[in-house]
């Protein structure tokens, strides 16, 4: 491919941003080219660092005009590959958008670049006593921005939502160069289409999401976790529905297959959780709220709601380090199971009740295919993450073999009245199969969308679709 | 204007829904020819009432090949003209589709469609022990499809949020006729742009929603409410984000003004609430949940965030009777007020703590422009409703005067950081304020979208921008 981006660019893109800002040595392109989705990497020409939306906007409306391919990268922590630049072009991380511009505890809200770590947001509000909920596993360093363009969940999800839940207004640079505002910093909002949750989960392929205003809720005073054992995978997922059946909603329903529990426990080298070789999966239920009481009523109402579940013994944490501790196992699977060959991580998600049939059905396609497989994640949204090991075949991007594995387990996932992916996006590894959930019809509605923001097609262009 | 609708059309739509759910006669057009949106008539040229979302698509392959305007119309309850017919052309009714078509208790979701009235389906997930929030002042009359059109909230939106907030999947009739399901029936989904969220508050220009499926939540067991007297509209609109700064969430914070109060007792005949002439405004609280303890409790720490404002006797509902009674005399405000000349409406929403300038610059309007107004709404979400009783301006669209107050009232609301409706939508009568709010970047965004799905324009078209 020729070189698109030539001399006199990188010297106007070095006038905008700095020459600091503007690597194109080895190391970087190597470093960028890649984000956390198995083992994939496509080299950018130039990675550019801007500080500001104004600078970006210069940026965007240079590569309009030369028609450069940009791949915009917030944490690079993404598992479908939506910050991979495999089109090469210029590669423009919003890492150095990382102020939190205004913690509002008047109207309880938050304005921040999008650049800030979701962690250090959660802290920073905390220290108000204020919570901003949607966390994914790697919130250690993943940035608001890619939460933005996944619309991502995490543990809190099932009672607190996910990122679409708590965004108010949206500051974008849209790929030919516009800066707007989305909305408004308002609870409610009707005056026009809403381009504000267009934007989340758009996977940065309309916009570059610069500033972020959520709306913050009181942090819970008090939460408590236990550990529910069970014999067999499919009373652990029949459990997960009767407990929301009972009237009771966790502040996070996690499902962990044995095998993901105990590689993680050996990764991060942990004995909190005892090891009994008749236990198939465990649920973690969290509850939360201000009152120790009502917490305690609710998590004995749960127990109560299991009675007839083949389980075993409770754990309940019983502080504040034996929670991290199982945290830690929960938030950690998935790096761990990734270093012993469960390379390849699905994000199925189907209605809550069908997460047996699920289970079942994923183990069936493992004896078929000849592949190891555990299963994890956020049961009490019906949104499993499968990771799957099979020798030889460490991705699924453009092996064919794995591709007809995905391919069926994302059937059985649509024939439950599911879709194929939660919270972690289309992305790159899973455009191939969007068909088997959106038809044609469809996609020429996004690609129109598409067309709209960005009439040239130079942003994260061939992400979600072609 | 010659007549699009043809007499071999007609017979067209005959065949397609039968003959007794065509209509031409005077009273029908006169009737289909306005909503609740002050006293505004357009007729259309003949009024359909299909059945299903097949006998929809049918009407607009029709229509889409004859370039004919269609209208789709709901309850007809709303407050922007969103449904009144200003093109002419057909007038699409909803409200034979009228089925709740399955409540699932397993995954906590109901399948519903669209022309149902949202009180029915309220009351029939609640005999299944279950909730759907988002009920508008006009539940017992306004349908689904309308709530979703203008993603309306109503007073349980500060707790529980907005329409957007339970809508999972809908079923849309496009323009141009093809049928599609958004999403799926799922908690969680990040499998390309979000049409669903799209498709919420779009006002019907986009496609005809047919189906919706909506998450539900298990119905809280117990409710307080308790009535507040303020002496001061300062006071009474400072308070409202006190309770929130002290950390509760009330199900319900509503603000009424003294005079629409009056108004409301008098239309309904109600004394419940004790006549004090040194009051100015009441604020409405209520907390909900599944322990009356609780409750109880939060009941009397509002109460005590409230100490230090200028507040009289407060007013506890001993039963469900009083508590009816008060949310009769708040839901019914409106149609009070309106009864008596306050014919002009406008959903004004700020941030919460901006609420008292909101007020303040709201009487100031009144005695610049010689007006009388009473505000009253969900001040839990800074959304206040401000009613105008101006003589010989029964309306504000066509009305040059009106239109100047009405954009002075909505420079004032943008220079709070608010927005021009919360949640009545921009319909007909507030498209001429939204150049205040949008800019022509906004506007060329939405057109693009709306040129994408109804490349005839033919759809509710001159709704929300031209």
């Amino acid at each position: 491919m020729a070189s698109l981006v030539t001399p006199e660019l990188i010297e106007k893109f070095v006038e905008i941003v700095g020459g600091s800002y503007v690597l194109y040595d080895q190391d970087s392109l190597t470093q960028y080219g890649r984000d956390e989705t198995e083992k994939l990497l496509f080299l950018p020409e130039i990675v550019i660092r801007p500080r500001t939306a104004d600078e970006i906007s210069k940026i965007m409306i240079l590569c309009n005009e030369h028609k450069i391919p940009v791949t915009p990268r917030a944490g690079g922590t993404g598992l479908s590959g939506g910050a991979i630049p495999t089109k090469g072009g210029v590669l423009l991380s919003i890492d150095r958008l990382n102020e939190i511009i205004e913690i509002d505890e008047q109207n309880l809200q938050v304005t921040t670049e999008t650049g800030v770590i979701t962690e250090v947001l959660q802290d920073a509000v905390k220290a108000k006593g204020l919570f901003y909920p949607p966390d994914p596993s790697s919130k250690g360093s993943c940035f608001i921005g890619g939460n933005i363009a996944e619309n991502s969940g995490g543990p809190k999800a099932v009672k607190y939502g996910k990122v679409k839940d708590y965004v108010l207004n949206l500051e974008v640079v849209l790929p030919t160069g516009e800066i707007i505002w989305t909305g408004a910093n308002v609870l409610k909002n009707s005056t026009g289409y809403n381009l504000t949750q267009l934007m989340v989960g758009s996977e940065g392929t309309l916009g570059i999401v610069t500033k972020a205003v959520f709306k913050l809720i009181p942090y819970p005073k008090q939460d408590m976790l236990m550990l529910i054992p069970f014999h067999t995978l499919e009373s652990a997922s029949a459990a997960v529905s009767a407990i929301f059946r009972a009237g009771y909603t966790p502040s996070s329903l996690e499902f962990v297959e044995i095998d993901a529990l105990k590689i993680a426990a050996q990764f991060v080298d942990s004995h909190v959780v005892p090891v009994d070789d008749s236990i198939a999966a465990h649920l973690i239920v969290e509850v939360d709220g201000n009152d120790p009481e009502v917490l305690m009523k609710d998590m004995e109402g749960i127990a109560i709601a299991l009675d007839g579940f083949d389980i075993g013994e409770i754990f309940f944490a019983e502080d504040s380090q034996q929670k991290e501790e199982l945290w830690k196992l929960r938030r950690r699977a998935a790096e761990a199971v990734k270093s012993v060959g469960y390379t390849v991580e699905e994000d199925t998600v189907v209605p809550r009740a069908k997460l047996p049939e699920l289970i079942h059905g994923v183990k069936d396609l493992g004896v078929k295919f000849d592949f190891k497989v555990v299963c994890y994640g956020h049961a009490g949204d019906g949104n499993i993450h499968v990771r799957i090991n099979k020798e030889g075949f460490p991705n699924s991007y453009g092996h064919p073999e794995m591709e007809e594995i995905l391919n069926e387990l994302f059937k059985l996932v649509v024939s439950l009245g599911g879709t194929i992916s939660g919270e972690h996006g289309i992305g790159l590894t899973q455009k191939r199969y969007l068909s088997l959930i959106l038809n044609d019809t469809h996609v020429r509605l996004m690609q129109g969308i598409k067309q709209t923001f960005d009439p040239n097609n130079i942003l994260n262009a061939g992400k979600i679709f072609d």
